[in-house]
């Protein structure tokens, strides 16, 4: 990988489809999965083994997993479950996941709506869990949601944002995803927070930006991160999913988008544009919406233009 | 003006509205010019002098302006109406228009498909408009389109770029708006262009940033543009208008996205951002369609929210 170059992380399967009301049936979701290693994504985010009370949508996480690990068991891509905690640890060790994604806050009221706990009892919680998971030689993401700002808190000090990453780091998480769960990042704050995780230590190749586009400053903040070095970044086919606020209104950066941009900065990401755009395209007619993504309907536009032409 | 801030060019009146193939009434043209102004907006475009024939969306072009130049007469706001030629600069004279704009393709196919000229005559008739433009008093801004790709030539050789545009400036333009037409721009294209008008003499506060987000790239690309010096941006209200090519896809940047990036890298508008997206949202209904725009449907999403809790 030439330095300038990429990696893309695609949570469609999980973070995309978790707050989809229509249920979609296991044979879609594990579809979804083939569309995407298709695209050549090496990095996808496939399912999560939460409580099935908790997120129904997400109830047939061990179906998916074992199907997926199974049918790809010589491939080059790393297919990541989330887990919230040592339960969720032991279902994906029973079906054989070998790359894990767990999660906190950097906000208080953040980490107690979402897991119940104050974000020190998340990281006690989170010692064990990413101790296991070394132990099983696992490779671990850890989120840090709220990272750019939190729903109830607004502005979250961003010497919080850095003593929880660098925890989660020190436990022995690869790769420290930081979360901005509002959208509420901006390029100056990605610096900021960048370069204060540098100036403690931390390696550039273990930090990843899960962006939110819900103000559309996704990309802008992405390109902020890429000009200080960040390489990993998370995108969802389309833009699906991520909390948005009303409908219609936009949640995680789409993908394809992303790759558009990086590709177009000569950054090389692995994943065939086209292909990802159609994947868009696709599930935009599988939810019977439109989604936020802007380059999907692009490539739509184009082909609906040669069709007529 | 601190060096940090910006200069947001509202384009919504003219750009925003001309391919909408719902026709607006002149009352409600009248009322959005007024609700523009209410937003701090410095710069707005409120309409064009072409041919009534070319754009019937505009062909009450001289009444919009004759009714906004007699209200606001003593405001300090520019009011600009975009014209074509010599015979729209005679119309924009006689209703004592005060900022005109001006346009041209940096490729040939675009240019004559637009114009219905070349590159070089185009040139020539500009001179014509620039120097009755400057002898008249007018602040005059100069379009530079298919700046960053042309949707019939693809890539567009930055030379071209540099050179039409420092024609423009040298022909007195005093400032030189340049064109994403079709999205295609990307952070290192707008960084090469830039400076390459900087080591041709331009001054950065010449230039002007008219970006698409057709391939959801606008904000990055305006990012790279205002960290290169520029710092003026164009934008139409909720993303409205801009050859977007499929329903519901991106055209113009969204002047309200534009705004809440800048004000949250600390840079100030001028814009009250909320009336913005008030804006954004009220034209939503006018238009009776979903815009493109990302703010101004978070706002309406939190709104709600605070209704239903």
């Amino acid at each position: 990988m030439n330095q300038k170059d990429v990696n893309i992380y695609e949570v469609t399967p999980r973070d995309g489809l978790q707050n989809e009301e229509q249920i979609i049936s296991l044979a879609d979701k594990i579809d979804l999965i083939h569309r995407l290693v298709a695209c050549g994504y090496s990095d996808i985010e496939i399912t999560s083994f939460v409580r099935p009370s908790w997120i129904p949508q997400l109830a047939d996480g061990d179906k998916v997993a074992r199907e997926i690990l199974s049918f790809y068991s010589e491939e080059n891509v790393n297919f990541w479950c989330l887990i919230p905690n040592r339960r969720g640890l032991e279902r994906a060790l029973d079906v054989g996941v070998k790359s894990v994604a767990t999660f906190m806050s950097a906000s208080e009221s953040h980490n107690r709506k979402n897991l119940n706990r104050t974000c020190r009892e998340s990281l006690s919680n989170l010692e064990e869990v990413i101790g296991i998971s070394k132990d099983e030689g696992l490779q671990i993401r850890a989120y840090l949601s709220t990272a750019f700002g939190c729903p109830y808190e607004g502005d979250v000090a961003i010497s919080q944002v850095l003593d929880y990453g660098t925890q989660l780091l020190a436990l022995g998480a690869d790769v420290l995803a930081l979360g901005d769960t509002t959208g509420m990042g901006n390029p100056v704050l990605v610096e900021q927070i960048i370069a204060g995780f540098v100036s403690r230590g931390v390696s550039l190749d273990q930090l990843a930006l899960h962006m939110h586009d819900t103000r559309g400053t996704a990309l802008a903040n992405i390109l902020a991160g890429y000009q200080q070095g960040v390489r990993i970044f998370d995108g969802s086919t389309a833009g699906v999913g991520g909390c948005p606020y009303a409908p219609g209104a936009a949640g995680n950066v789409a993908t394809e988008d992303l790759v558009n941009l990086m590709e177009s900065m000569g950054a090389k990401t692995g994943v065939n544009l086209p292909r990802a755009a159609q994947t868009g395209a696709y599930l935009s007619t599988l939810l019977r919406k439109t989604l936020p993504g802007r380059y999907y309907r692009y490539q739509q536009g184009q082909a609906h233009k040669q069709k007529s032409a």
